[in-house]
């Protein structure tokens, strides 16, 4: 993605310049316990995180870095508010990137600071634009428009290109779905440094699920955007399990077994809503990248599972199964799910 | 949306030519049993959907449709396979609109007697191209690419146009997001007929929900689309809430409160996970246009939460509420929720 981005490094892991989309989350805990931190950062790499990001809202949380370092293997990004010591303080205990607006910490000298702490150890700084803290005279220009969100990107990607700091990740995020997508498209012709997508404060789970796949879908869709974080309130392993499925669904990730399945109707003569789940259920431990076609119906069945690697297709009490386009036998309902996943076992 | 579609009226209901986006919905009963369908129409139609298709797979179900009509008070559409007759029956017996492709269904003779039918009664077909049948020499040509389902489309256009038919709305569905995206923008540059957009067999709820929401979404985020479809595999309520949150973020639909909330952090400090689910639950019947905010931290929530009509931000144990922007009183943590609620009643 975003193929004429620059390409930069956090850590050991490359964005931009056409690498692959990466995932990020942040973590809920208090950054300041190291151990439950830590384990935290684990279980969302574990789940498919790429780079993790904590906040730091003092000096025992940016002292927590270097200990928590220590425990992890994926790149941390340490977020800053305003207080540039603690950017400072976290490049210097090993964050692999900082995520704050030079325009937020005060004088040139002070982000000079940052921007020299951060260059003599190659770290990159993300600049993280949000309609909720512009700058008053660009706020009272602009309103919240997409236009105002570019306009204090690309002050703030002055105030580092002035000091000779170039090392730049740039994310302009809305809770407006509307304002998030325009504000990233203009922004995409304006600048080449990396852009981090997603939708700010997107809501609890089922809203905010629809949210960022609306918002990060359709700028991914258009080759916008070289790394990601969707936002939802709770667990954060929900938002590494949502941003896997947005890249999935837009074939810029393969991860496991994809499903197509027929929203069932009045022609439906199979039990097809429990098939579908058993077999994705059965499923979920299967690391095989194959497209997996559960139709209850044998008017659009067999014209849709034949693109499909396996497929059933079901009529009256029974069904076929297909294998890359090609029926290869039939059975009973009955024993459809365990059919399936014989084929899905044996391919 | 779609500002320069035609404008056509499905029983009582317009679409396309800047109407309001409209939901729809598919049974998934058996359309011969009228009083089971009839009850799943209306309860589709309590939640939210706006007009209504069943299969018709046969004669029976063909008659089924003037019992069904007498219960319900939503168009009714007919969704037709082939064969023709059953088409010129679901038209005699009151169908609101019928879901057809012409060139599947034979000879322009039985095209003409399809067309002739809806023609008399003002009532409009739907081409619903989906790359799982499309023609063959189609497919051998451009495969099941963008191009080959708007090629199909605008074939199909042609044989109803060319026996003076053009009450059209079209359709061209792929199980493919990115397929889905490329074709409805070809076709939106080709025709001036509403188009019903949605993501085919779309699957399971939870990738099902975001596929469609990256689909539909970014098309009705560039203003291609005059009433849509969420397929997703099991009981069709979930089509209709996905799809309304769907629109909901996109700013198309207004229905009840609209919720901000952060995704928590390393600086929250109360439980604004819980207290957020909370809220969400006690407004879920409340019927107020407004966007309420639940944000667990200082730094971000009072830039955030000020553009929300009501909102809270939570600090060292205790919180503050913001009703349009001004900061009303602080009130203690375990008072957020009552207090966040009492406002949102008064509003």
């Amino acid at each position: 993605m975003g193929e004429k981005t620059k390409r930069l490094k956090i850590g050991n892991i490359e964005i931009g310049g056409g690498a692959p989309v990466t995932i990020q989350s942040m973590t809920n805990t208090d950054t300041r316990n190291a151990a439950v931190t830590a384990e935290q950062i684990n279980t969302l790499a574990k789940n498919g995180c790429d780079i993790v990001r904590v906040a730091v809202p003092d000096e025992t949380a940016a002292n927590a870095i270097t200990e928590i370092k220590k425990m992890i293997s994926v790149p941390l990004v340490a977020d800053i508010h305003f207080d540039w010591r603690l950017a400072v303080l976290s490049a210097k205990n090993g964050c692999d990137k900082l995520r704050i607006n030079p325009g937020n910490i005060g004088n040139t000298e002070r982000v000079k600071s940052v921007a020299d702490a951060c260059g003599e150890r190659k770290i990159p700084i993300r600049i993280g634009v949000n309609s909720g803290s512009l700058e008053k005279d660009i706020e009272e220009k602009l309103g919240h428009s997409p236009e105002a969100l570019v306009e204090s990107a690309l002050r703030n990607i002055l105030l580092l290109e002035n000091l000779g700091f170039y090392d730049i990740v740039i994310s302009i995020k809305s809770s407006s779905v509307k304002t998030t997508i325009a504000a990233y498209r203009l922004l995409s012709k304006q600048t080449d440094y990396p852009l981090h997508i997603g939708v700010t404060e997107a809501g609890t789970p089922y809203s905010g699920i629809i949210k960022s796949a609306i918002g990060i879908g359709s700028l991914l869709a258009d080759g916008i955007g070289d790394t990601l974080r969707v936002s939802l309130t709770g667990d954060p392993v929900n938002e590494v399990k949502c941003a896997k499925e947005i890249l999935k669904a837009l074939e810029l990730r393969k991860c496991g077994i994809e499903f197509i399945s027929c929203p069932t109707c009045g022609r439906t003569e199979i039990d097809l809503v429990s098939i579908a789940e058993e077999v994705e259920r059965r499923c979920s431990g299967i690391n095989k990248n194959i497209k997996v076609a559960v139709m209850g119906c044998v008017v659009n069945g067999p014209g849709e599972a034949k693109h499909a690697n396996i497929g059933i297709a079901g009529g009256n009490n029974s069904g076929v199964i297909f294998k890359d386009g090609v029926v290869i036998r039939k059975v009973s309902a009955g024993q459809l799910a365990d059919e399936l996943m014989k084929e899905i076992e044996n391919y």
